[in-house]
Order: C-alpha cells, then structure tokens, then sequence
C-alpha cells in the first residue's frame, strides 16, 4: 500500500464526515435552521483571532502551509528510500567516495539526505556527522510540532469560543422572557454556536493536528534511515550491515532485502 | 494461569457488558427505542471518518489487524520463554555455537529470538548485537502503540460526535416547539447519539486500546527475556548468570528455576 | 508514628466515608430511595465487565490480592530497616563476609534484601549486583503500577458506566411522557446510576489506587535502602559510610544514628 | 522584595477571596440561606475521610505542619544565601578547611548546607559528596511534593464529593415531587454541596497545593546553591569560580557581586 | 517576515476577538445586559486573589513586566543573530582573542552572547563555559516558564470563579422562587459570571500564557546559536563548522550562508 492512500484517507474522511453531518441536517428539516452568520462569526473569527494571538502570523502561515504541502505531497516509503540509501551505499563502496559527489548533486528531493552525503564526501568525523544531523532532524521535529499545535490549539479554542456564544445567547434570551413563542428558536440559536464549535474542533482542527503529527512521525523514520546510511558510509562499512541496522527500524511489511 | 486466559477475558467482558446493557434496555420497556439509524450513522460514520483522517487507511487496517492478532494469538507465557532460552543457552555452552545454527532455523515462531540468535551465530560483536535487537524491539512498541492510538483516537471521537448529534437533534427540535407532544420522544432520539458515542467509547473503544497496549507490554517482557539470552550467549557466560538476570525481569510467579 | 497507622487510616477514612454518606441518605428520608438493583447491575456489573477487558483475568485478580496484602502486611519502617542492614553492615564488617551467610538464611520476610545479600555473599562483581538489583526493583515497581491501574482504570469507569445507565434511563422517560406524575421518580432513578458512579470512582477506587501507589512508593524506599546495604557490603566499604548514604535518602524524621 | 511578601500575599489572597465571595452572598440577600450543615458534612468530612484513605495519617499530619511551616517561615532570599557561601568559601580560602568547622557548628538554621560543609571538612572525595548531597535534596523534593499532592489531591476530591452531595438532593427532591413549592429551596439546598466543593477546591485547596510546590522549586534553588558551594570548597577552587556558578542559576535581581 | 509581526498579531488578534464579542452582544440588544459589577468582582476580584495565593507578589509582578516586556521589544531574528556571531567568529579568527575584548564591551543588548564571550576572553576551559552557560539557559527558561504559569493559573481560576458565581446566584434564586417573572433576568445575571470567566480565560488569560511560552522558545533558540558560537570560539574552530552548526538548528527559511 502506497503512502498515497494517506492523502486520499484525509480528503475521503473529511468530506465523508461533513457530508454525513449536512445529511442528518436535512433529514430533520431544512439546514438553514443551522445557518447563522453572527453565530458563525463568533466561533470562526473568534477562533482566528485567539489562536493569532497564542502564536504569531507567521505561525499561522507556515501551519496552513505545512498542512497543504503534506496534504499533496507524495512523501517516500520508508523500504524505497531504505533500498535508494543501500544501493548508494554499494555504489560507494565499489566506486569510492569520490562517486558520492555527483549522487550528492542529484539529492533535491531529500535535502536532509543530501545534507548528510555532503558531510561524508567533505570527510567529516563520524561524531560530528552524527551531532550534526541528529540536531538538524530534532529542529525540524520542533518545527513541525509546532505548526501541529496551531491546530491543535484552534481545537481547544472553538469549543470555548462556543460556549461563549451559547452563554452569550442564552443571557440575551433569559433577559427577554416576555414571549414565550421566541424561547424555543432563541435557545436553537444559542446552541449553534456550541455546535459549530464542537464541529470545527472534533472533525477538522483536531484530525488535522492528528494527520499533521504522524506525518512528521513518518519524516522522522525517514530521516533516521539518511542518519543511519550517512554514518555508515562515513564509517566506510559494509552496506549489508547497514541492511541490518535498517531492517532494525523499519516495519516489517517495509523490511528490504538487497544484498544475497 | 496460562496466558490463554486473557483473551478469554476480552470475549467474556465485552459480551457481559454489552448483554447487561442489552437487558436494562429491554427492562425500560422495548429495544426498539434505543435504535435510529440516523444516529448510529452519525455517531459510527463519523468516528469512523475522523479517525480515518486522523491516521490513515493503513494505519487503520493494521490497527485491526493487530487487534484481532492479539485476541486470538496465543503469546508465550514469560517463564516458558524464559526456559527455552535457558536450555537453549545450555545446550550452547555444551555443544558450542555451532550447535546453534541448526536451533535458529526452527524459531520462525519467534521471529525477535530468531533474529538476535542469528546474529550471535554470525557473531557480531555484543555490543553492535544488543543495539540492533534494542533498536528493532523500540521500533515494534512505536508501531503497536500506534495501533493502540487508533483505537484511543477513535474513544475520543466517539463521544464528540455523539455530542454533535444530540446538538443537531436539540438545535432542530428547539426551531420546532409547536407541538408539545412531541418534545419528549425527540429529545430522547437527540439523547441517542450521546449515549451511542459513551456506548462506544467506553465499553468498545477504550478497553481495547487498554487490551492492546497491555498486550504490547507482555510483548516486551518477552522481547527483554530473548535480548538478554543473546547477549549472555554472544558473552558466551554460565547459563546460571542468564537464569539469575531472568528471575530478575519475571514476576515472582514466573520465575524459573532449571539449574542445580 | 508507626506505619500500621497507614492500614488504619485505610479502614477509618473508607468506613467515615461512607458511614456520613448513609447518614445524608437517611436524613432525607429512607435508603430505599438510594436503592435499585437494576441501576446497581448496571454500574458495577459495567465496571467489572470493562475492566475485565481492559486487563486480564490475572491482572485483575493480582490487583485485588495486591490491595488485601498492602491492607494487612505491616511493613517495615524505614528507620528500622536501616537499622538492620547497619547492623548486618557492622557485623560482616568485624566477623568477615562468611558470617553473612548465616544472615541471609534469615531473610525470609525481606525476599529483595536476601537476594541481594545472596549475590554478595557469592562474590558476584558489584557493578553485576547493582544491576540485577535495579533490575529487579523495577520490573516490581512495573507490576505495582499494573495493580494501581487496575483500581484507576475502574476509577474512570465507574463514572461513564454511569452515564450510560442515566442516559438509558432518560431516553425510557422521555419516550413514554404521558404521565407527569411519573416523570419526578424516573428521573431520580435515571440519575442513581451517576450516583453510583461517582460514589464508587470517588470514595473506593480512586483513593484505593492512589494508597497502593504510595506502598508501592514506600516499598521503593525499602529497596533502595537494601540495595545501597547490598553494594556497600559488596564494596567492604566502613558501615558509617552506609549510615551516612542511607540518612541522604530518608525522611528527617527516620533517620538512625548508630555509629559513634 | 524580600521573601517575607510572599507570605503576605497568601494571606491576604485567601482573606479577599473569601471576604469578596462572603459580600456576593450578603449582596443577594441573606449568608443563611449559604449554610447547611448536612452539605457541609458531606463535602468537608468525606474530602478529609478519601483523602485519608489515599494517604496515610502521617502524611496528612505532615502536609497540613510543612503548610503552617512554610506560610510562617522565612525562608533565605537566594542572594543572602550566595553572599553568605561565598563570605565563607573566601574564608576558607584564606584560613585552610580548618576554619570550616567552626562555621559548620553554627549552621543550625540551615541543615543542608551545614551537612554539605560537613562532609567537606571530613575530607570526603568530592564526587562522593555530590552524590550524597544530590541524594538528599532529591529525596527532599519527593517528600515535599507527597505534601502539596495532599492538597492536590484534596482540590480533587472536594468537588467529586460537592457532586455526590447534589446527586443525592437531587434523588430525594425528584422522588417527591409533591409540592412544587419545595422544589427551588430543595434544589437551592442540593446545589450548596456543589458550591462547597468549588470553593474549597478551587479557593483553598488548589492554591494552597500550588504555594507549596512554589515553596519547594524555591527551596530546591537554596540547595543547589549549598551543593555548589560545597562542591567548590572541597575542589578549594577560587570563590570567584563559584560567583560565576552561582550567577548562572540565579535570576538577575538576585545576582550578587562580592568579588572585584 | 521580522519578529515585528509577532507582536502585531498579539495586539490585532485581542482587539479583534474583543470587538467581535462586543459586536455580538448590541447584536442582540443592548451591551448593558451583559454588564454587572458584582458579578466581574467576583471573577476578576476571586482570580486575582486565587492566583495570588499560588503564587506571590513578585512573582505577579514579574509575569505582568515579563509580558509587558515580550510584547514591546523586538528580538533579534535568528538569522541575524547568526550572522552577527559569524561575523564576530570570522573576525576573532582573523585578528585573535584580543579583539573580542572590544567586542564584548559593546554586546550590553544581548547579556548572554556577552556572558559568553566574556568567559571566553578570559580563557575558561570549553567544558566549563559549556556548563556555565547552559545552567544560565535553563534557569532562564524556568523563571520564563513560571511567568507563564502565572497566567496559565489565572486561566485555570477564571472558568472556576465563574462557576462559584454562578452557582452562589442559582442558590440564592432558587431559594426566591416566588415570583415567576424573576426567574430569567435572575438566570441571566447567575449566567454572567460563568460568561466572564469563560472569556477572561479563552481570550485573555491562555493565549498570553501560549505567547509567553512560545517568546520563550524563541530566545531558547537564540540562546543556543550565542552557545555555539562562544564554544566554537572557545575551541578556536573554523567559522565555516559554526555556520554548519548554526544551520542545523535554524529553520530553513532562517539559515544563512556567509562564507564562500
């Protein structure tokens, strides 16, 4: 199974999710009974303007930007980029460092990686090879959780901004109790705000948190096998101990075999 | 007690529990009231949708797996794991490593055994054999407790939506309060969803995920018990120091006592 | 202040507890209003049914023997076991390491304190006794918790069992409305099972879990008090030494004096 | 600011906020209709009788004497304590560890420190002085923080028991519904347990719990200045290298500049 | 984008969740309904005081300067700092210790990279400012992380005041059920305080308190780039290795390439 599907999961789990919820609204009526702009400002712009101020713009930038990206992006399986990083390593072993340049050229894609190779081709100790880039790989960790706890963040916030709403509401209708007729719809219209909220949270912010850190789970794998291929090319050993150690951290479905 | 025993326990639990719940329900007066399509599709559609953008097809479909492997699997208890090793190990220092060979290649039951035995034939160095094993048990808990997220994601979830459900049910009977007669019965559906997501969470969702990170645990007593094996043999120490460092991980009642 | 008083405090607080919840119950009128077998099967029958599934037959069985043996057995006071293991130091100091095996034959009731001893009087390295000790006074502490968890995960689902018998109970109500007279009396029964609930979690199982975590914290101090004896006999190093090592780590008011 | 304001501000917090909730009940009317012995026999009595359980007589005896301890105590301010060790590191330096003992005698009011120049005037190795030391003040820190879990644990159980409180009320007042009259004073009277709890929780408890564990982070920085001290002496290194060390750890109103 | 946006968002994400609010309420009529002196008393008055108590005066002092503080001053970007201590690095290495002198003397805006460039003018071993200048780190961190605990605090105690308010006003309602016409407006201002907590604490008090870490974080960033870049001094090291250095921990859009 392809990393693929996991894109595929959050566009089908989303819409499945909404669509099920729009379902049930027109199934007891009509949803306009759901449909109240300062009620929907009040979570929605609420929710924005809390979380720019527990973060910054730039926060908020890079956490929509980071999600998209992992949203479309096609990240590597762990076994394609196992079995990549060994066949450098053979090649290497074969042809001598000096053929890593030119790999090291081709490596865009995986900037960490290149990154590592670079490091072994300017013959860099072992040791620093390994503070380097396991630095390098913590950073980028921290940046990510932080671009997932912005939303992470907006699901704590819009059950809050809708109870808020709901309180806010229901004073406004507990001040006004001369018309029975109006109990009803104006406690309908206080409950939205809790409903948006509970909705925003529970079926968008908090699954793309969820999504958002197993992405960099998985990046983390990925950089782990760069780190463990670096340090052995670097330590000049042979790439079917490198099989080994890489086997060692992947999951068994992932597990390669290149060598014999 | 064998280990047959907790599996034992989950079928017995989950039927108990849900039989009790079954028969109050039927006490109240009829089942019937208790199901409405509309909210279970809310309540299990969408805890179903969530957590499938939360993780991913993959994920999911391993969780279950992983699951259902756990249930029906009979894993070994810790003391007979502890006494095979401990004959192994024997019969080791006896025969010499050779005599090993021909044990690795009937361990495809343990595959972790297998694999840290298969490096002491090859005899790699200890140290390099206790860091492979260490890194590939690490990696087998990072994936089950993953397995165990699923299911927690989703005892989360339940709940939210139930509440969301009992939301939209009140938000639609609230605009409609002109017939006072039916206040009742449509509060009781809009209560449906609420009590389906607490169904859910606590008696299908929780104890499951509780099940699995337990299991995973037992899981790592074992992996323990087979590392230590491999580094005593790789040391090539007195089989009696290996039963000691055992007796010291085992619980009081698995503890194994084969020499003198 | 002896630690039999921490048995005491056990049995009064449970019994005061319950003892004033009765008297509230009576003031009110009767009991009979608090009683309802259905409710009750509903919530302890749940809670044990959960449970069950969330551990294992064992588990839930050790937990219970665990809670029964930290209710009766009298540990020792800290001070006290300082006092002996000075006093064991002391003697081996002046009639040699042999007379220690007369000591450990003894030990019966300190089964860490005699392990330890054991490995002592084999000569086994101290480094390699300090090892197998810290082993084996983890995997304990590992188990202890596992009987805590058993007690805090009924804890947390005594309450939801609970609100699933009241939601139950409400949805029964509010489908049969006819009858106002009957709605004051379904509504109190509805709401039992949340009482139980919280009754239960509250005032037994969350109190019961935090006292096995606090033995099972005193046990830690015991061991570590052993080991320390173990290591500094080992070591045959001056017993004044271990008196010294043994106050860093006891409470002020424990502490012993025997040398000088 | 010295130390001695925090105390105050423990006073005076507890008094406004009582004072200020004491105005609200007398503003609506009359504080009478706030009392109820039953309610408060239930929340106070079952919160001292669960949080008896979960702990032990000692324990309870110990918190409740750390807490008047540390609300009457004044304790050192972190520059007095850093000017005072390094007054006496420079003596050291010029009158030999000799003159230590003499100050060592006169350290009554500060036990740790006292213990730590101790061990250095005994010549002990200076990394066997750590050990102890750090030792102790580990030990220390559990103890206190087993004191403010006491309280901690107690703004847990507070409002669990104002819960059980108002469950019951509810219970007796819905089964017999027979004069709506007595419906509100009934309710008003099942909310009060509630009431209680939050109070006591939040007001007391809580706060208390929070001021203890502030008490212990500044007591643990106290320590830290004593280990080094001690730890500098028996290196007899230059006091102005424990400036410098001292400086780093302490916040820059306290930094202290005894030397140049 | 410069750190000014940070500030920025703080300023015009408050504004506007406030003016949202306010829009929301003379929506739904008039804002004087939602004004009530007592009620804020209780709230604002109760949360300060609670807050107060579990804490000290400085303590408040210093979070509300602290956050003051973050809010006005700009910090240096990270990419700039780096740049500044390459610069500085290329030039010691060019022209020698000596000319660090100068520069230190003018580093007042920035204590720490002075500190640290202070040792290493005066020849401390790398070990020692290594050590020296990660405590100052972590105690500067700590005393961060307790300004925003303040707040954290208050935004724990707001929600709970509220709650004490609301129920002391239910109490005193219900106890004065006599004239039906009360019941709302009653309702309405028992609601207010809940209202004000669960705003004082959402809008106000967490997002401070989440800025406040994230400030942290950032100068904990910065930190660690004047850390680097003192040890690289220290050890005399090519600048070419601190950029390397200096670029694994900074965020990609932030690293910079001085040399070549």
């Amino acid at each position: 199974m392809s990393r693929a599907s996991m894109d595929f999961a959050t566009a089908i789990g989303l819409a499945a999710g909404l669509l099920m919820l729009a379902a049930a609204m027109m199934l007891g009526g009509s949803m306009s009974a759901f449909l109240d702009l300062p009620s929907a400002l009040i979570v929605i712009g609420g929710t924005v303007a809390v979380t720019t101020v527990s973060f910054s713009l730039q926060d908020m930038w890079r956490a929509q930007s980071v999600m998209l990206h992992s949203l479309v992006d096609r990240s590597v399986p762990p076994s394609v980029a196992a079995t990549n990083v060994l066949r450098i390593a053979d090649r290497v072993r074969k042809d001598g460092l000096m053929s890593l340049q030119k790999v090291v050229a081709q490596l865009r894609a995986q900037p960490f990686l290149q990154r590592g190779l670079g490091l072994v081709v300017d013959t860099f100790p072992t040791a620093e090879i390994e503070r380097i880039l396991r630095q390098e790989a913590q950073a980028k960790q921290i940046r990510h959780s932080r671009s997932a706890a912005v939303f992470r963040k907006a699901a704590e916030v819009a059950p809050a901004m809708g109870l808020i709403g709901t309180l806010l509401g229901l004073v406004q209708m507990l001040g006004n109790l001369n018309d029975p007729a109006t109990i009803g719809p104006s406690m309908a219209v206080a409950l939205l705000t809790t409903f948006y909220g509970a909705v925003l949270a529970n079926m968008v912010f908090l699954p793309l948190a969820t999504k958002l850190e197993r992405r960099s789970e998985a990046e983390a794998l990925l950089d782990s096998i760069y780190l463990f291929a670096a340090l052995s090319m670097s330590r000049q050993e042979n790439p079917r101990k490198l099989e080994l150690e890489l086997n060692a951290i992947l999951p068994p479905s992932e597990r390669v075999r290149i060598f014999d």
